[in-house]
């Protein structure tokens, strides 16, 4: 990560970006529906979308990974299924609602499957579900299946970007990358989540669609192998979602490709679309790379990156752009420490911005580092934080990516093999502020 | 817990109440002194205050507990060679700078010990050092030397509050208590700690002192195993102390007590401390007490509790007094999933306040329950969110605990014996705030 440096000066630049990006692969086709419904649970009514994926020809070629939460969601449950079925032909995603340990839950999850298979000629087990956002609630599922016909007239050819929209909950802006691949085929992929992400094994709401001819098997080992240094390299802040899922689907209508460019391609996207959901993140003004070496394993070196990444004293302080560097010590060493991960103080080594902060195990600190730490935290900033008009509401001045700069952290722990890279973020007044009425 | 049920309408009542429980024990003398210095690791200008607690005559019958982080302070390391040496006269704390990782850090601490023993007529060796602040920076030592003189002068036979005062550093206010032993004895703690809290076999910094004539061997014994239900089990922030030490000192004065009496006594102190630690979090606003049943085992049941109170999403939401019970549920199957720790959905039940949201694996939710929710989340809350003046900077109105209730979660899980108690913390803007520039 990345593979891009993009920067975007205003919202109209970077929507016209996402356009250029968005154009569906072949043999796919993308459309949307909105709906009004009032919660049995709450007493204010509220909005829903529903967004649809569909092929011109169910496929075989489909592979999804889930999230490891116990209590997965009515979608997930009935995704894990899918798997062992012939052929996708279609996605149904909504917002609002995650349907997560909810009467009814996979029955009503299943109905709209039914719905949308009948609108679209399909198979039921052909559809797969997805639902995201407030966990408890019920889908509304009769105001759902009135909306489907509507979602099913408004397919197109041309773009998934109403999809990726439609998808959203509190993100700021819809996230969309491409590759090409060598004659003509291409992989899109789409992605959601902004809040109560660390993906375990997988992230929030993932699609990607290519027109590559690819078989079931290659998407499946091609597709875990991409998430591992990809959504599962993320945290913005540490809760793993019940709903988190990865799904490919190859329509193939553009035939053969060299493996190697496929493979490229699919974690090129996926490492995109990861620091995406990090940099878009509820809150987020600061994205994180911790890039690890020198630890035992892999697996150590991400988990120390993950320590860092997730502890609430270092994201404030970046948040303030305050470089208290003994809380990256603090955050190690209590990893480690828990971990029984073996650490080698003298051969400790940590950079801020390229700048070495504790060398040898010892801290190498002066006041003119002070300034060239701020000024590294400062050039990373995605916007600057504004006062509250009422005194408590903080939000985000902008609704796209001004730049993919991130602050930078160098950790080396000793001569082990493992080697980690993991994005996290700061820790705000706008994500206190995003996260204390979710619901409202 | 908790072992008490205070309410105190405005902070000179706090502080009377803090008065009689700081008492000191007999063969105990408690002093400090303030200095003044600039750190060479930053520009301006820093204080700091040193803290003194000295026995009439040096005992065996002492005990201590230090932190797991892989990363410990200069005083951790030493005083985990005092644990082998025969005996402790004096106790020196500083706060301001925690001496982790610094150039010459056990050097600095042990010349301020040789030159505290001097003035007290002790071995260098009898001196248990103890520092607390910003991770990174080194000590003052010719500044701290130089106030030696004043800490020894002032030391006094009354009262511990002073340094239960001198300790602290983001802390609103000292936290003090007692247990009275029969005959005559009791046993007094203080405890520093308001962030970087989660203590990983001990807290900040707590001083446990008695009067009681136990002896090396039970002085050991029972501490470690009253730290594993109070400390052990509370979390502010998730992030591990360098310097979390609790010590435990005996000088024998009043005589044997009966062990049963002194076991009860020690554990209900420790108890009460780390809930006060918890009520004094940074930016805390509601403690959260969870108790989980039918875990596979305790640590099973402490992990999932941890889990909870740990999730920010979590946090966030009791901080807003926002019952959005979903995000119990995700944060329950976040640390099942990723532990491997089998749950049973269909004999998963939580209640909020005492009331049932989900039970057998489904919530259990409506308008008029979460009118309730709302007003135990309310209730909890120790003191009211004020907008900010600047737009920006967040302070907690009081400096005093109000009360002591809590949010009160319960958790069953299935049919295991494993059950445990743990107490968090909300996540607010005046966390955010406290953190954002906590060195300034």
């Amino acid at each position: 990560m990345p593979s891009t440096d993009l920067a975007f000066a205003d919202r109209d630049s970077h929507r016209r970006w996402l356009a250029g990006q968005a154009a569906l692969p072949g043999g796919f086709r993308a459309g949307t529906a909105a709906l009004e419904f009032t919660p049995a649970e709450a007493a204010r009514p509220a909005r829903m979308r529903l967004a649809l994926i569909a092929l011109d020809r169910p496929t075989p070629a489909f592979a999804a990974v889930f999230t490891r939460n116990a209590f997965p969601g009515a979608p997930v449950l009935i995704g894990r299924r899918r798997l062992g079925g012939g052929a996708l032909g279609a996605v149904l995603v909504n917002n609002k609602i995650s349907n997560v340990c909810a009467p009814e839950g996979v029955e009503r999850s299943e109905r709209l499957c039914a719905e949308a298979a009948r609108l679209l000629g399909l198979a039921p087990g052909e559809v797969l579900p997805s639902s995201t956002g407030v966990i408890g609630w019920q889908l509304p599922i009769e105001a759902m299946v009135a909306a489907l016909p509507a979602a099913v007239a408004s397919l197109r050819r041309d773009t998934i970007l109403p999809v990726a929209e439609a998808i959203l909950t509190t993100d700021l802006y819809p996230k969309v990358r491409r590759a090409a691949l060598p004659g003509g085929a291409s992989i899109v992929g789409i992605a959601k989540g902004a809040g109560m992400i660390e993906p375990n094994l997988a992230t929030m709401l993932v699609y990607l669609l290519t027109d590559a001819a690819v078989d079931r098997e290659a998407c499946r080992a091609e597709l875990a192998a991409a998430v591992e240094g990809s959504f599962n390299a993320i945290s913005v802040d540490s809760d793993t979602s019940t709903s988190d899922t990865v799904a490919l689907l190859a329509s193939g209508e553009a035939g053969p490709v060299d493996p190697g460019a496929f493979r490229d391609g699919l974690r090129r996207v996926c490492r995109d679309l990861a620091e995406d959901v990090v940099r878009n993140g509820e809150g987020v003004r600061h994205v994180l790379r911790v890039r690890v070496r020198g630890a035992p394993d892999a697996a150590a070196a991400r988990a120390l990156g993950k320590a860092i990444v997730n502890s609430p004293l270092v994201k404030t302080a970046v948040a303030g752009n305050d470089p208290n560097v003994g809380r990256l010590v603090a955050a190690l060493g209590k990893e480690a420490g828990a971990r029984g991960i073996p650490l080698d103080p003298a051969r400790t080594r940590l950079t801020l911005g390229g700048e070495p902060i504790v060398d040898g195990g010892v801290f190498r600190l002066d006041a003119a580092l002070e300034a060239r730490l701020v000024a590294h935290l400062a050039g990373a900033e995605l916007y600057p934080q504004r006062p509250a008009a009422d005194g408590i509401t903080f939000r985000p001045p902008v609704d796209f990516p001004r730049h993919e700069r991130c602050v930078e952290l160098g950790v080396e722990v000793g001569g082990g093999p493992g080697v980690a890279e993991v994005l996290g973020a700061d820790l705000t007044h706008e994500y206190v502020t995003e996260n204390a009425d979710y619901r409202s």
